[in-house]
């Protein structure tokens, strides 16, 4: 790429899928980014565009005149290009609005009228529906005359005349079935109908605990609105594994590898800013034991050592409570018995090491109540990290704020904060 | 379910899915859970067993007995039994080998001579095939007279006489073409088949990038030997979101919940004891400035604030660098180019809270000299975190080490010692 030789990047381009293309342009730093964005065909711009990172679509999406937008645009399903429009400025979102046709600009409307991150926002509009009271013989005459059927479609659904879902037909119960069949006898009726409102979240768990490939939506009166396939379900379980870890780092789930330098800066920056506070806090307690590390130094040197245990133990649990919290399996119902076992945990661990913190501590300072005062400070701390780490995410979320991003934060404070006035609190009640 | 009265329980079981049951069980301690086991209907055990983390799994099965197991195991597919297989003992699985008729015999072997963790250890051996040169009303034809398709099945699979993948025969497809179309004419030549020795990650980045709901599986010579859908790749998807999380904190990435205490503490212990060894090279280096610190008290108060934001500033770039190596983003051919935008983003934050950081210092110890201290090894050290953010992963990958697992301790001791060095040792020829 660097020696201006575009010939055999464009051709490697043409050998890559939409996704792969995306890969390939967050791995690029911005110049070289440009350059090949420029090189992609312009049908497939739309669907790179879906592929990549918001963070990275937006600066791209900048480059583009309107002309070439409305041109990526039209290349999309009805859910992708919502997905799309809603990183837009509003001008060309109505521009791209006004060069659909009036069937698709309705179904684009019907779609963002939904939260995106709502199973309407997620759907796509276009089933293919039928009626109850024909035979599979007529489905099949319909589908033949209609030559095909959009991707991912695995089942037709039923709907009576008022549009109200009734059932799915699968395409194989349409195969295997006998061709006088009415499709009133064929359709699946307990296959569960999705409410447009429902979090994506929800859809996603729905999607994984019964295996669906696609599932229909439903308005709030039971009329069939469209449907959700497992394609945009992936991305959904995809990224909610990513924000969890990222979210921990104070880092966006969709961060830009090649973020420009100002705006990783700046974001974060924010977060170093954050835990800055908790970092002076933790500082502010060991200056109230100024006098007491001047005359005991050993104090100071063993300081890093209880801290980082109790950060270890207590981030081992809040992760634990993280993942269970948003998989439904932790909650108020289960806490008393979570915090017994875990607190059961950091009291075998923490009278383990500090024994052997104790018997380094002995050795290398040749003091036994030195050992004494570090082995006690270790297991309180460690008791408390354990507490925190089931205690810290339950509060949070009552209080409305994420526990994977906001956690670590406090915790860390907790444990810092904890294991410095347990140490240099007991070093001078014992040593002095 | 603590007053011992059943019939609610049973009740609400019976309302729930596989999944649920599973979810359900995974958020109770061991007694209730194995209480709550016992009242799942056998028909369900095998599915609620597979939804279940191995963690969870192998303490449930040591309660049944064979003939229960075997039950369990007649109402799975395939590639499900070879799942659950590989937990039990080996005399459990050749009962269970010797329960099944000798076609399912012959398939589960032939999945189970596969690894787990490849397309083979995750496909289904229940592929419908049908060959190029008959016509669809054929195919139809074929399907009335069978019946019925295994689940999630999309396609049928073309094949020629020996076996070999031709194509794939989407069931759209048969719907929507003229009856007397060949299926040679019909079928889709360009979806590709997996070899059967692909790794599970790769499979699950497969489908994710050309949105696939099922793909057929190939041995070495192309012949057809099975297929994947995305029911089982989800999981994949979904364990590998949660992998890199959980290892962060030296957790499994199936953790249960409600571990036995011992179980759980001696794997989280040894954890901290990796740990332990890093935080005493930490409080060695503080050790080699004692006669510093007992000269300048304010130097220890101020080591929270140095290894604390090293710590987060470095754990943002491993955690961005350990995701995008997952997604195959960063490698060592943008090493260079990473390395100088995390080390400007590390520079830019470390030069403006250094500020900060440095003005609060003076205000608190009335100490300019101080301040200059403590604002230069905040700098050193946001810039060397940095650095390691993005080597260590590359390195320990390099060495065949799992960056999630590892990377997190190796960056806490480099943040923590190069810390406490920048600010002792500047302290020291600067304040003495």
């Amino acid at each position: 790429l660097g020696s201006g030789n575009m010939l055999p990047v464009r051709r490697a381009l043409h050998a890559l899928n939409p996704a792969e293309i995306a890969s390939l342009l967050a791995s690029l730093p911005p110049t070289e980014r440009n350059l090949v964005w420029e090189m992609v065909s312009p049908e497939d711009d739309g669907e790179v565009l879906l592929h990549l990172p918001e963070s990275i679509r937006t600066g791209l999406i900048r480059q583009m005149d309107t002309a070439e937008l409305i041109k990526a645009a039209e290349e999309l399903e009805i859910d992708d290009l919502a997905d799309l429009l809603e990183g837009l400025p509003e001008t060309v979102t109505r521009e791209v609005l006004r060069a659909l046709d009036a069937d698709d600009r309705a179904r684009l409307e019907q779609v963002l009228a939904y939260e995106p991150d709502t199973a309407g926002g997620l759907m796509n509009t276009d089933t293919v529906t039928v009626r109850p009271d024909v035979s599979l013989d007529v489905v099949q005459r319909y589908l033949r005359l209609r030559g095909e059927v959009p991707t991912h479609t695995d089942a037709l659904y039923v709907v009576d005349r008022y549009g109200a879902y009734l059932g799915a037909l699968p395409l194989d119960k349409i195969l295997t079935r006998a061709a006088d069949d009415l499709v009133a006898n064929v359709m699946e009726r307990e296959t569960p109908a999705i409410p447009a409102g429902e979090k994506e979240h929800d859809v996603a768990r729905r999607f994984e605990s019964a295996d669906l490939v696609s599932a229909p939506v439903v308005d709030g009166k039971g009329i069939l609105v469209g449907r959700i396939t497992v394609d945009d379900v992936v991305d959904v379980i995809r990224a909610e594994g990513e924000h969890n870890m990222m979210s921990m780092a104070g880092l966006a789930e969709d961060e830009d590898l090649f973020a420009p330098v100002r705006q990783a800066a700046l974001r974060r920056g924010i977060w170093l800013g954050i835990n800055l506070m908790t970092a002076f806090a933790a500082a502010w307690v060991v200056g109230r034991f100024e006098a007491t590390i001047g005359e005991v130094v050993a104090l100071a040197v063993l300081m890093p050592v209880v801290a980082s245990m109790g950060g270890i133990g207590g981030s081992q649990t809040l992760t634990l409570m993280i993942r269970s919290l948003a998989l439904g399996q932790a909650g108020v119902g289960n806490t008393r018995l979570l915090l017994r076992k875990e607190l059961s945990v950091a009291a075998v661990n923490g009278l383990l090491w500090s024994i052997v913190v104790g018997a380094i501590a002995a050795w290398w300072f040749s003091s036994l109540w030195l050992a004494l005062v570090i082995a006690l400070a270790l297991v309180v701390n460690q008791v408390i990290a354990a507490a925190s780490g089931v205690l810290i995410p339950l509060i949070l979320k009552r209080m409305g704020v994420d526990p994977a991003l906001a956690g670590s934060v406090v915790l860390t404070t907790v444990t810092d904060v904890v294991g410095f006035f347990a140490l240099l609190g007991l070093g001078t009640v014992i040593l002095l």
